[in-house]
């Protein structure tokens, strides 16, 4: 039997070799004469679906809480809004008392939202899936069709599926799948950053023609190639399975010459704090904080985020943990901030922006408790500034800071000034990097939105995803610029992007003079073990080279030749 | 009695004084128990005012892509499809036949479709306000309600209004109307761009306070500054009637030592050749080609381009036209094309990347008619490349220019390669300027889109237009670095941008060592004066200062101290 090989996009540097499992969710509808209708019974129906769909949701909001994070979770809230609508409710009622039974009222009261939202634009268009989802659920439960028990799969399994929505990736059980592949989907989209949390193979973005492998057909799937291959050759399932195996190293690393190089992990709720451990980060590059403020109603106090800053601490009492403020805006609604609705969201009103603006007393109260953290800690805090694009900005962030701090002494609490840094994610900020730099002790470049700005291409468009890419090499003047500006500050530079975290661009990223790197935590240890293989010279010769190329085609070959 | 200031966003660099004149709309309900009701007579009623406001709005859309441009106009298609929207007559209808007098009728039928948009985000929120306005149309028709008659006013009125809508400004006579402010809108808002097209003094977004100022008062508008003064002293009468005369320079203008720059008149359609031959223009900096495809089934041919390039041509024998190649994407939508609605539509697939990707045709078609009329026309031709970002995308485009070129040879027909050209407006493009520079003849710094790009904030959110500042030093140092990459490349390098409007910024453009600017024609006789008045050594001196600013407010204060 001989492979054949698909192509899609890969969402973490992992691969491995299952049996294929196709994954729907069963809802179909049955024929309408076949039932026989009291609407009373109905009624009763409807509800006690309704009921059972809810705390379904309720628990899949948990878990994907503890699983992923809550930002994750916070659809589920959007679900269970909608499953309580009344227009939804008014409407199966109507249904109902026409004569219908349940399942089909259910699906007569969501055509009319359904098609509303199709109607619309952007995200709103992306609500309508939210209700077919919910109506699916509905659905199901009112036919007593069966989802495949994604919890209760054969061991080895990898599942293909159309796409996999929250609610299916929160009820995964790792231990027992291999991994996935989906036919939608780009590297940011939620199954992709799901597999990247758990360090589950998986691919995804495939096309059409996934839909033609059979259940039960064995699959090998790399997800850092993207390549999915059917039928693998023995040669094929040893390299995928041999690639799971990866030594964990507890202590920092350095290049071949003794260049010590950081390694730390990304982390969006204290959760995760222990695999960042666990996979031998030595410390954490990225803390971000929304998770403190997403999913409740109303924002934590002072004491809250003290405590949750001093258990991150607690986690690397030798190592560095670096705080993000928070990082809100039109992309990441919050229900008691008011934020508004922008046409151009990653163009608007966003990071330190809001933290300068409508949420100035929000962020006093994060620095009070981050300064109070910072002097009560055991490991050492790092507090950085996001999306900074002029230097008025941290010059009015690094006075809110002393403001605190003079007001906490007032007080007689203990505090201690951390070290503070900037996010480098704006062309903006590379065009006064040095004058940034003079006043704080770090930057740490952001690559996803640095390069979504320099190249004029948004994050989540996947029609300019050849643009936006990390390896332009305007990106990378952009960042050889941020680090030469902090170097000849005196000031440190990491970086805390998707970039980061792929092994094989390690080598560039050491040659251009990166002193941190801070990535998801399952890449970790493949990251720790490239900057052991660099030559920091060679590195830097190599960087040159990959600054002098014209295009991403040309940076792309320079480092597969040194790969090979 | 003292004078009194408010301050709103200028619109045009003009001022004028004369006479407020509250403008609104009256579209008042009377009281419904007042009306003797018969359904058929209020369904004609109904169809009658339907019929009047057809026309008007048929008419109005006439004049406004005579004067202002059929991008303008395009509002007028909308107005016009909502109008005979279904929902909205059977809505009418239905509350007819529940006993409803029409205008109350039109009343009921528009609300809901006003809170579904409402109700919804960003562009489609607009909607809401264009539903208001043809539900105040209707009304006003069946009420016999007047408007204030926008095209009879008293010579020298000064319009004061919430907002003016393009149904508004299609009715205004410029020739009796001495200028307008509005409590809402920003520097793009419609009501602005109408303004500079007309060389209207006008002020925008001066909010609440304006409504204190009664019917009747004496008035200055500064278009410049953006204040409105109630009761001017008389100096300030004086200084403001002053300003209105400029001297139009039809030759090119040099600065006081001698060095040349070309002074060159945006074009959005073919009427505005004659006001920027009127107004002095050296040439055609930037030859919008929108208005071609615009409006219209289906896209125009290519020798419909073909006679359309040969008139610019034929209005500058002496000078040159740089016509840039079509520049759509989600905020510029055409029917005809298939453009996707995006979340981030400044960061989506726009200008060069739909001409290399879904609307190749369309390029090859363009440049086709371009090199026809390059050997034919009488002036230089110069075409440009809209938000090129990458080498890869400039290669690919000469790639077709010279495809083209062999396909004309091989069919015997005349053409010649015009002078090409790149739009620098994103960072991804400053931070490859070299190698796009070796490449093309000459650059044009577009600087809303570079400015909104640098700095990470929408040309469209006025939340973030402080940071959104040409002045920022970022955006200065992107410039900069395009001029000596393209100086070093021996290309010539101009601006297309709003900055390069502004005689306040002349001196400092001059500096930074740009050999073109082009701007509305209502600015040329300005900034040509601005242009002699300009010492190139100390033009120099003082650009490397700005550059050395670390803030805009520093970068504001430089400029300022040069002008007293």
């Amino acid at each position: 039997m001989s492979q054949r090989t698909l192509t899609g996009t890969g969402a973490t540097p992992r691969s491995s070799v299952g049996t294929a499992v196709w994954y729907s969710q069963n809802a179909e509808l049955p024929d309408p004469d076949d039932v026989d209708v009291d609407p009373a019974t109905e009624r009763d129906r409807f509800e006690a679906a309704r009921d059972t769909a809810r705390s379904e949701l309720e628990s899949e909001r948990e878990q994907t809480a503890e699983r992923v994070g809550e930002q994750e979770a916070a659809v589920f809230d959007a679900h269970l809004q909608f499953l309580d609508d009344p227009q939804i409710g008014d409407g199966a009622e109507s249904a109902i008392a026409d004569g219908l039974p349940a399942e089909h009222a259910v699906h007569r009261a969501f055509a009319d939202p359904i098609e509303q939202f199709e109607g619309m634009e952007g995200r709103m268009a992306e609500r309508a899936d939210d209700l077919r989802d919910i109506r699916d659920r509905l659905i199901r439960l009112l036919t007593g069709g069966d989802r495949t028990d994604l919890g209760n799969l054969p061991a080895g399994a990898v599942i293909l599926a159309e796409r996999l929505t929250p609610s299916d990736t929160a009820r995964l059980d790792p231990d027992r799948v291999a991994g996935f592949v989906t036919v939608t989907g780009g590297r940011t989209s939620h199954a992709a950053i799901f597999a990247r949390s758990l360090a589950l193979p998986a691919v995804v973005g495939v096309g059409d023609e996934l839909r033609d492998i059979d259940d039960g057909a064995t699959v090998a799937v790399d997800g850092e190639t993207g390549e999915v291959v059917v039928d693998p050759s023995d040669e094929r399932r040893e390299a995928a399975a041999a690639a799971r195996e990866v030594e964990i190293r507890d202590a920092p690393v350095a290049t071949a010459d003794g260049a010590e190089i950081e390694v730390a992990a990304n982390v969006g709720q204290p959760a995760e704090l222990e695999a960042a451990k666990d996979r031998g980060a030595d410390g954490i590059g990225l803390y971000r904080t929304e998770f403190l403020f997403l999913g409740r109603e109303a924002p934590p106090d002072e004491d809250e985020q003290y405590e949750t800053y001093l258990e991150a601490l607690g986690a690397f009492p030798d190592g560095r943990v670096i705080v993000r403020t928070l990082d809100v805006g039109g992309d990441k609604p919050i229900p008691y901030l008011d934020v508004p609705e922008e046409d151009n969201p990653f163009l608007g009103e966003r990071g330190i922006r809001r933290s300068l603006g409508p949420d100035s007393e929000l962020f006093e109260t994060q620095v009070r408790a981050l300064l109070r953290a910072a002097a009560d800690g055991d490991g050492r805090l790092s507090v950085m500034f996001p999306l900074v694009t002029t230097v008025a900005e941290l010059d009015a962030a690094i006075k809110t800071v002393d403001a605190v701090a003079d007001a906490l002494a007032a007080d007689g609490i203990d505090y201690a000034i951390p070290e503070l840094g900037v996010m480098i994610e704006t062309p903006g900020a590379v065009f006064v990097a040095s004058e940034l730099a003079e006043r704080v002790d770090f930057f740490s470049v952001g690559t996803n939105d640095l390069t979504q700005y320099v190249m004029a291409a948004a994050r989540e468009n996947e029609t300019v995803s050849a643009i936006r890419d990390p390896r332009q090499p305007s990106v990378l003047r952009a960042i050889d610029r941020a680090v030469e500006a902090a170097h000849e500050n005196d000031a440190w530079i990491g970086m805390c992007g998707e970039m980061a975290g792929d092994p094989e661009l390690t080598e560039l990223l050491v040659g251009l003079g990166l002193d941190e790197l801070s990535m998801s935590a399952v890449t970790v240890p493949e990251v720790k073990a490239a900057v052991q293989s660099v030559d920091a010279d060679e590195a830097v010769a190599h960087a040159s080279r990959a600054l002098e190329a014209t295009t991403s085609d040309q940076v792309r070959e320079r480092i597969r030749s040194r790969d090979s």
